[in-house]
Order: structure tokens, then sequence, then C-alpha cells
């Protein structure tokens, strides 16, 4: 499997982000990186101990929460290239969770996993896609995600809440 | 609405909990903790700042950790409850999620939360709850989520995974 971590991230062109999940931001966060592979996107990320729900084995919250911040970065990034435009252009979108729809199937190791994400319906305000975490080669979570578009710099003259 | 933090939560009787959202052996942890009252479980939980999604807003995945970790020691409370036993007495059973399904309806301050939980189904095997997330009076999260029994103590001779 081709490693994906060359180069900026979706993450990188979020500025401003504070989110605990994916914000640059966030020094105390998790600060995923997400990337396309082909029409997939992937996310590598590895866990510090204390992220483990039982001895050795990650937090399901803690998966939900790398599932969703991946999710939201994928969503973003797919406006953009249905839009034909790169992800440092205007307008900036930026996109929330609707729905968490996570299947554990089996218990993941507390150690690095591999998540690809694809969009299976795409319109400018709502993107459904489904997400699997690998551990190894070995899918251990399956989920569908919700991401609805909260914001768009050509429309809203509102504070972007994303930013400080 | 009475407060329900008094006395011993549930989770104070998973001896060696290393969980991330719910171990009292995991110092960096989350450490929620649950109670009855009534027929439903409560959970306050105050989160640190850096847990926030968006500037001020809880972040989505955190969110997930603590509906997770809620349940999961209600549906362990509610095996108890219907075996007409104490959390202190044996066998001791422990439940993993199997499926979280949660909708984000509104914004979540990222301040003081409330969660409370109800079993809607019941077996030996598994515990269909729903759990909603206030923001004070406002309902901002609902979701429904799925606890399989993965330890009982009087039936297994494996290493009890929840401990150290």
């Amino acid at each position: 499997m081709i490693r994906s971590n060359q180069g900026k991230s979706f993450q990188d062109y979020m500025s401003g982000n504070v989110c605990y999940g994916c914000g640059i931001k966030n020094k105390k966060g998790l600060q995923i990186k997400s990337f396309w592979v082909g029409q997939k996107s992937h996310c590598y990320w590895s866990p510090q101990p204390h992220f483990e729900g039982w001895r050795n084995i990650m937090n399901g919250g803690i998966i939900a929460t790398i599932i969703d911040c991946h999710c939201m970065g994928t969503a973003m990034a797919y406006a953009y290239k249905k839009e034909n435009r790169e992800l440092s252009s205007s307008p900036h979108y930026r996109y929330a969770t609707a729905n968490l729809n996570i299947s554990y199937l089996k218990p993941t190791p507390n150690d690095k996993i591999f998540l690809e994400c694809q969009v299976n319906q795409y319109t400018d305000k709502k993107v459904i896609m489904s997400c699997i975490v690998y551990s190894g080669k070995i899918k251990t979570v399956e989920s569908e995600v919700v991401a609805v578009r909260v914001f768009d710099s050509s429309k809203s003259q509102k504070k972007n809440i994303f930013k400080d």
C-alpha cells in the first residue's frame, strides 16, 4: 500500500482550525492528516498509549474522532475537486458532522491505523461518505458519515467560527 | 434537574479500567461518571478548552467518546440490575460497543454537558440504548448505541482484557 502522506494535507489548508481532531492550531489535539489517493482519501494515524479503551485496544471514541475529522476534511476536499479548483483557492468551505454511524467489527489494536474514505453522495449542501478503518490489513471498523456545509466564504458575512 | 453525582458511579466498580473515556486507571483520560436516576442513567461532564471542534464548540468525536462510555457503563449497570444484584457483586460483566449512531442536531458549546441514557432492548448478549446530550436544557445530540457483553467472569477463563 502506498503511503500517501506526501506534500500538504487537506488540513494544512484549513487555516485557523482549532479542532481537537484535525486542527493545525490545536497543539493538544490529534492533528490528523488526510490526502487523496486516486478517488479515495487516506489517513494514517498513530495513537498515544493513553488512547486505549481496553489494554492495548484503541478507544472507540477516539476512533470515532479520527473518522469524523477525516470525513469532514474529505467532504471539503471533494467539494473543491468538484469545482475543479485547488484547496488554496476561494471560496472557502467548511463542513460539520450531521451523522456518524459506526460499526465496530473487531477490536482495533492501539497502534497505527489507516482510514480510507470515499464519497457516495454529493450535493452543494450535503456529502455522504463511507469510511473504513484498518489495522494493518484487517478491517476493524466501518462507518457511514453525513457532512453538511456550514461555511461558505462567498455567501456568509458571519464570523467564521472555524477561526480564532 | 437533580444532580446525580452522589456516591459511587458505575465506573467506580470497573476496577482496573484503563479506558480513555471512563477508566479510573487512565490518568490522562476523560474519567466520566455515570449514575442511575430512576430508570435512566445520567452523566455530567465538563471539557477542557482543547476539546473544541470549532471555537467554543465541543468536538463531535469527544461527544461520541462520552456517549460511548456512558452507554457501556449503563449496559453493565442494567445487566446487574436485571439480575437484582449490586455492582460490587460477581460475576463481573463488561461491555464493548458494536454500533454508535449519532446525530448532531445543533452545535454543543464546549462547556458542561449532561447525558441521559435509557435501555430500549436487553438480552444477555446485547443491550440497545438511546442517549441524548444536553447543553443546559437544549438537546444538541441524539444517539442509538448497541453494546455487546464481551466479558463475564463466571464463564470466561481468558485474561480480562479490561484489566492491567
